[in-house]
């Protein structure tokens, strides 16, 4: 009989293999895992992970691998926790349907250790009686079929998004019990009071490197040796800062610094990047999309973010496409009396 | 003996051979080209050339076919006309330095059929004895290693980049002279009064469907069907209008919507996305560098091409890495002292 918490991870690819490994690592819950695309070959022969943390490890397994979420769901005691490490792509998969099987009614705490701003909302509106934590990370990682190279120190934040129904303290200390899970003497995983602050903080980063280098098809390296820092990068840092002070949260002078050192050393190719170069749709709701509705509401003005949105929605449908989610007439219509002005 | 004029045409590939064969085609003119890449394929089997204007030509050859321009001055009379149909790329090799072995003092007519802005100034200045034309086309054609795809009707504007040391009837009786050899029964080559408004209205599209294109990597049909126009395409044609305006040109308000029906029913993807995806250098800034240029000098703000030029500036620097221009240090370095702000 298991007296440990069950901790259910979902999307094990780049990042939520290395966050598995973390809690797996700790040995202070029982883990299972949903592997989508590589499960056959994780489900037989485990992980590899290449890892700045934790060296090379070859095979390693949680308690639990399931294929899917009913899977998941049929197979276990209820969850305590539930970690969401998929892409966050409302326009495609809703986080809240598709965690449904695996949420009990006020047992689950639902963690979402993703890219993205404003991420608790529609959370919480379909489970007021359940925890909703926030992870923000910096991780570095890629997924290469099961192969996973970790390049960047595991740094990330816990803390809660804010539900009215519950109390501070019941959301304060499920945050904290599930940081004691989580943090190793390997990684860096710390509670902190608030989420928006590190949701703004991570923006600066993902709203403009990864976006950026998404556009120009490289690597972060290459956008500081062209002078793309200087002419576009900061410019834009500075708009997600001016959004973030009009929305109540002040990030502190360094950040733009901070940020542009985050990959020092490394061709860093970001998150999004590779998503693009795979051919997979992009997490630009989550990141830009919702960013801009608040710079709207708090009357910000964003014109270097808001053309990088107008081009990534395009980007975004060539890739819906290629992966199959829409679909264009084969012959470009013609609408001669259309008149564009 | 030819008593016809001497034409050399340097640069067949998408654009050029079009332009050759309509010159070659119209039986005024002995024609000489240069071809680069495609030397060997084509001395030998000629041209294939799939056009809306021409139907399929098999094995089209002009009179003189060189594989450089060296060859091209050493075998023949002066030319009376050097057109130029290369890609225009002041950053790598510029026109005015290429053409220097066919240039005869007082004798020769440079013709620049080239995308881009601003382009007859340097050839002015090293040239001030000759006159030098310009040819802004819309044809929509491309080069496939010899073999020529002309998707659109192939619509060229001549007229002349003013020299001062030049009388205006010199000047305009040479560009009369070059529509004569060049226009047929297939093709609309017409003259027009003034080089800066022919150029300004193609950049109306050159700065905007082309560039957006290659940031997005997709066609201008897709660039519709997913709402670009609307949210990227018109600003910025807006922009250019708007400097156009500032600069004493007034293009007509029609412009916007004959622009976006130019490509109407062909998914086209522009020429730099082409170049883009044969990992050639852009054409940025003959296009977009020297409008923004003089976007600066008449006081009008581009919040949105500024961007797109931006961007466009990593793109250009990964290229340029790609086709060996330049290089990178393997290891990215570190400056931990650098701050950034």
């Amino acid at each position: 009989m298991s007296c440990l918490p069950n901790v259910l991870l979902i999307g094990a690819g780049g990042v939520g293999a290395v966050v598995a490994y973390s809690i797996d690592y700790n040995n202070l819950s029982q883990l299972s895992i949903v592997v989508g695309r590589d499960y056959e070959k994780v489900k037989d022969a485990g992980y590899e992970i290449n890892s700045v943390d934790h060296g090379t490890v070859h095979g390693w397994k949680p308690a639990h691998i399931y294929p899917n979420i009913n899977a998941a769901a049929a197979a276990n005691d209820p969850y305590d926790f539930v970690v969401v490490t998929t892409k966050n792509l409302p326009d495609i998969q809703k986080v809240e349907d598709l965690i449904e099987p695996v949420v009990t009614k006020e047992i689950t705490t639902v963690v979402l250790i993703q890219n993205g701003f404003d991420l608790g909302r529609p959370i919480i509106a379909k489970y007021p009686e359940n925890v909703c934590l926030s992870g923000v990370t910096f991780i570095g990682s890629h997924n290469y079929g099961g192969v996973i190279k970790q390049t960047q120190h595991e740094v990330t934040q816990i803390s809660y998004f804010p539900n009215s129904h519950l109390s501070k303290e019941v959301q304060e200390s499920k945050a904290k019990e599930f940081v004691k899970l989580y943090s190793t003497d390997k990684n860096s995983v710390t509670y902190s009071e608030d989420s928006k602050f590190s949701r703004y903080r991570k923006l600066v980063y993902n709203g403009t490197l990864n976006t950026i280098c998404t556009l120009v098809g490289t690597d972060t390296g290459r956008v500081e040796l062209s002078g793309g820092n200087e002419s576009i990068v900061i410019p834009a840092m500075k708009e997600i800062i001016a959004v973030a002070k009009a929305d109540g949260v002040i990030l502190p002078p360094t950040t733009i610094n901070d940020m542009l050192h985050d990959d020092d050393g490394d061709y860093f190719t970001p998150s999004m990047t590779v998503d693009s170069r795979k051919g997979n749709p992009l997490e630009l709701e989550v990141i830009l999309g919702n960013l801009l509705k608040v710079a709207g509401e708090v009357g910000v003005e964003t014109p270097v973010l808001s053309v990088i949105y107008s081009l990534l929605r395009i980007v975004q449908f060539r890739l819906k496409e290629q992966a199959g989610y829409i679909t264009v007439p084969k012959e470009r219509p013609i609408d001669k009396s259309k008149v564009w002005e």
